[in-house]
Formats: C-alpha cells, sequence, structure tokens
C-alpha cells in the first residue's frame, strides 16, 4: 500500500476527488458541479472518469501509480456487491453497478461505500479516531448520521445500513427530527422571529451572549446527549467523534451535550467514554477512501 | 473440542452445574443453594470447587475428559482478564481473580463471563441464533439486559459492559424502568387494586381474555418495540432473540412489540430484522458455557 488512491466524494451539490498519498495527505484536488449531471447518472460517470484521468495526468501519475479508487456515495450503498442501492438525494440511482462500471473504464480497483462510513474510516485512522477500537462518529446536518467502529473494525450491520444514529426513538420524534439542521432552522426562527434564520445566526447570537440563543444550543445538547447515553449503554464505546456542518456550533452544544450523556449513561460506561470533535472536516470523505482500499484490498488478499 | 466442558451458570439463589457434551447436550447436573454462601466468597468459591469434582467423579469420568470450565455470573465481568469486577446482588464479591483461582483448584482452563452474554452465546450456537451474523438477545426479569453478536462474534464494548439494552432512555426514564419485573408487579397492582399482584398474574388475567390485562401486555410490546426500533436502526440486525423470565408473556407482547418496532424503525432494516422468542430457557447459561470455553481456547491457540 505504498501506492497512492483516488478518492470520489460524491454529494448532492459537487463530486470532489482528490489524490491520496499513502501518509493521508491529499496531494491534488478537481471538483464537479453534481447539477451539471443530475439528469443522466452515466453523464455523471462519465464525468467521474474523465476528469480522474485528467487529475491523474495532470499530476504527472500513470494508472500504476495507483492501487486503487475509493467512492463515498450519499445514499444505501453495498459495498461488497459494488452497487449503489438508492441515492436519496441525486434522481436517477438505483441498483447501480458502479463498481463494476468504474473498474471497466478506469482499469483500476474500485470500491464504493456510504458516505458517513467514508467519513468514519477517515477519522479512525487520520483524525479524531486514531488508535481507538470502539467508536461512533456522528454527523449533524440536513440529516444525523453514524459510522460505527466496533471490535477494531468498520461495523456496516447485516444489509449494510448500521448507524443510523439519527433515527433511533426520542421523546415522540427521532433525534434527527429534535436536532436536524432544517428542524433547527425552523426552531429558530419560531424564537427569534426571524425569516429564514439558520443555525450559523444562532451560533453569532450566542457569540454575542443572547441567553436564548445559548439556551438553544443547550437544548441541542440535551437531545444529543440522551440518545447518546443510549448508544454508550447498548455499546460501551471508548469515543464519540461529532462532525458535520452543524458541528460548527460545537462549543456552545457540546457542554450540555456531555453533561447528559454522563448523567444518563451507566457509571462504568459512562466513566470511560471520551466527546470529542471531528478532525478532517471536508476533506474526511477524499481521505477515507484510502482505508476502504486498503480494508478490501487486504481482505481479498 | 470434542470433550466435554464443564458449565456453572452462578445466580443470586442457585448455582447450576452441568456436563455440556460436544453437541452441546447437558448429561449430568448438580447445583448449590448460593444463600448457604453468602457470608464468604472463598466458601461458595469452594463449594463450586467441590461439586464439580463430585459432579465429574459421578458420572465415571475424569479431567483428561473435559477441554475446560466455563462460569456465568450476574455482574460486571473482565473475561480476558479473568476477573470477577463486581456482583451487585451476591455481596463480597469485587474484583475477585476467580479465573486464576478456580484453575488452581481445579486444573483445568477456567473461562468467566457475564449470566447474559452466556445465555447469548448458548442462544448463537444451540438456540434460536444459529446461523445469525447479528442479533441482539434480550432477557426481561428483574433487570432487563442485553447481548450482542455482531459481524459474528460476541461484542463485549471497551470495557465488557455492552449491550445494557434495559438502560437506554425511554421517555422520561429507560426501558428496564417501564418493563422491569418490579415495575410490572407494581404497576399491576395499581391497576387492578390487588396486594402483590406479580406478572404471571396478569398473564392469566390475559388468558382469561381480561381487556385491561391484554391492553397491560400490549404496552409491555410497545415500550419494548419502541427500544429495539432504535437498536435496529443504530445496528441493522438481522434478529432480536427475547429471553427471561417475563419473555413467558410473549405471546400477549409480541404483536405490539413487533408492530411498533416495524413502524418506527427504518424501511430497509424493518424489513430485514426477525423477532422470535428464546429456545432454550433455563438450560442457555449452563450451554453457553461451552461456546465461551471454545471461543477462548481457539482463540488462544
Amino acid at each position: 500500500m505504498d501506492r497512492h488512491i483516488l478518492g470520489i466524494d460524491v454529494g448532492g451539490t459537487n463530486v470532489k476527488l482528490g489524490i491520496v498519498a499513502p501518509g493521508g495527505k491529499i496531494v491534488a484536488r478537481a471538483n464537479i458541479a453534481t447539477k451539471n449531471y443530475s439528469r443522466s447518472k452515466l453523464q455523471l460517470i462519465k464525468a467521474m472518469v474523465r476528469t480522474a484521468d485528467e487529475l491523474i495526468a495532470s499530476e504527472g501519475l500513470a494508472k500504476q501509480d495507483f492501487c486503487g479508487v475509493g467512492i463515498g456515495l450519499p445514499g444505501l450503498i453495498d459495498p461488497v456487491g459494488g452497487i449503489v442501492r438508492y441515492l436519496p438525494n441525486i434522481p436517477g440511482w438505483r441498483n447501480v453497478r458502479l463498481q463494476e462500471i468504474m473498474e471497466n473504464d478506469l482499469g483500476l480497483p474500485v470500491f464504493i461505500e456510504n458516505d458517513v462510513n467514508m467519513i468514519t474510516l477517515a477519522e479512525w485512522k487520520f483524525g479524531a479516531g486514531v488508535g481507538y477500537q470502539n467508536f461512533i462518529c456522528i454527523t449533524l446536518g440536513t440529516g444525523v448520521g453514524g459510522g460505527l467502529i466496533l471490535n477494531n473494525a468498520m461495523y456496516r450491520g447485516e444489509g449494510f445500513v448500521a448507524g443510523e444514529v439519527g433515527h433511533m426513538p426520542l421523546g415522540e420524534s427521532t433525534l434527527e427530527g429534535h436536532v436536524g439542521n432544517g428542524v433547527l432552522a425552523e426552531r429558530a426562527g419560531k424564537i427569534f422571529k426571524i425569516r429564514n434564520m439558520q443555525p450559523p445566526d444562532v451560533f453569532r447570537l450566542a457569540q454575542e451572549g443572547n441567553a436564548r440563543a445559548i439556551e438553544f444550543w443547550e437544548e441541542v445538547g440535551t437531545y444529543l446527549g440522551t440518545t447518546l447515553a443510549g448508544v454508550i449503554n447498548l455499546l460501551n464505546l471508548r469515543l464519540v467523534i461529532v462532525g458535520g456542518g452543524v458541528s460548527n456550533n460545537y462549543r456552545f452544544f457540546a457542554p450540555a451535550m456531555k453533561a447528559t450523556l454522563k448523567a444518563k449513561a451507566m457509571r462504568v460506561q459512562a466513566g470511560m467514554v471520551k466527546v470529542t470533535r471531528c478532525k478532517l472536516h471536508n476533506d474526511a470523505g477524499i481521505i477515507g477512501a484510502r482505508i476502504l482500499v486498503e480494508e478490501f484490498l487486504i481482505g481479498k488478499g
């Protein structure tokens, strides 16, 4: 594994490509606007192949300088079968044999994975999770997702959809129903009576010392801490990593989150868990591709 | 692993011993009343050793007919270090190096484990979990516990205390706070205005068609289904096994439990999970010892 890998992070807005060196550093990058190809999945795949080839060539590299390609996608992915089952935010993607198509076009081993799992893999080997064997990486954004490293391996579940911490019941709703980005925006609008109020606006108010804004984030922390207490009692994890766009407000929700977790988790479990913010941010999706390729190439001998 | 193992199931009332043949059958049994030795842990250990030796001799067997001994205990166990950390219901047991003591006295390899994990191991290899790679086995009794098989291995967590499904938050309380045996008895007493009303009494009323008793168990099912939906969304399990004394009421709470689980779990997760009752009941603690011994002997080469 002393060669480069190519990481591709498919999002609803952009497809980000990066060449990842053995140490986890991104040495070159490229971008595609997803919406230019939203009508046809084959056009998007062709654009990814063309951009990958151009990126490799522009760095003066050749295919033999790479051991493989890792692609993260926002949806239901079967990484063993190499099939994209469903992408909720990119139309037309259902049961696409992406691994096979990309391998034929690129002439390199290709592996695919859910984007949240990709971030989890990146944090595990190059971020906040280095050295940990049992942790969850939760992503706070429009949706609330999670990836699990258990017994020192990625835990994907029976059908590759484990980690849906946002859909754990909480009160009459779910965690995501309380702290998803859209829900936070709606609640902020009601509290502050400002049209199109967004979570970053509440962050700024909290920075200015606005008591209601500070309380807003404390409530978010309490919701997160309650759900995490259940996760920690069930899984006895050593670490919780918090990432995603809404984690920009970490300093305002973390104290209540940690206090609630400690109060509601069992003594032994609470005593051994650490909560921290993610380290890799926007690059995690590309960097994680390196771990995915290594996992499958080593796993496949 | 073609030899016998000796299984010991330590409970607050009885210590049950059994010789378990390679196929999982218990070929001989013995019992000790735990309370006769509640004053001294060393006296209880001596009684276990003596009873084990007598049981082996009474069957005309010798130590070389055994590959090892597995002991399940109700509390916080470190199976890797071989240490009983704490038994909440048997006084005086704190940080006892039980593996070392028993190995010296018995002259056989000894392995120890939490009793709920022992039941989970038994159901995995000889009960309702045969052939499954990802499941939870929950035990409904005075407490509500759980054991996890993930990625085709027992998942113990960072400090060997994973599986505490009873302590997952549910409403203002926890699952155990809603369906623990004592809570059920208290609720039954209030509803039916009968002193010392116990869950089996509500079972009999439900059998007779009492509408309030049927509703009582439906409520239990709804609590269980809500918590299980969170577990299933997080872990994408293929199977839930329900055991423990309160599971005798399975036929009355299972329909509501399954309906709630299906309604609150995500579509993919809900579609692939099966819920069933345990198969091994009171023998599971002894039978599981066989899997534990095999796991550690094979794991240790």
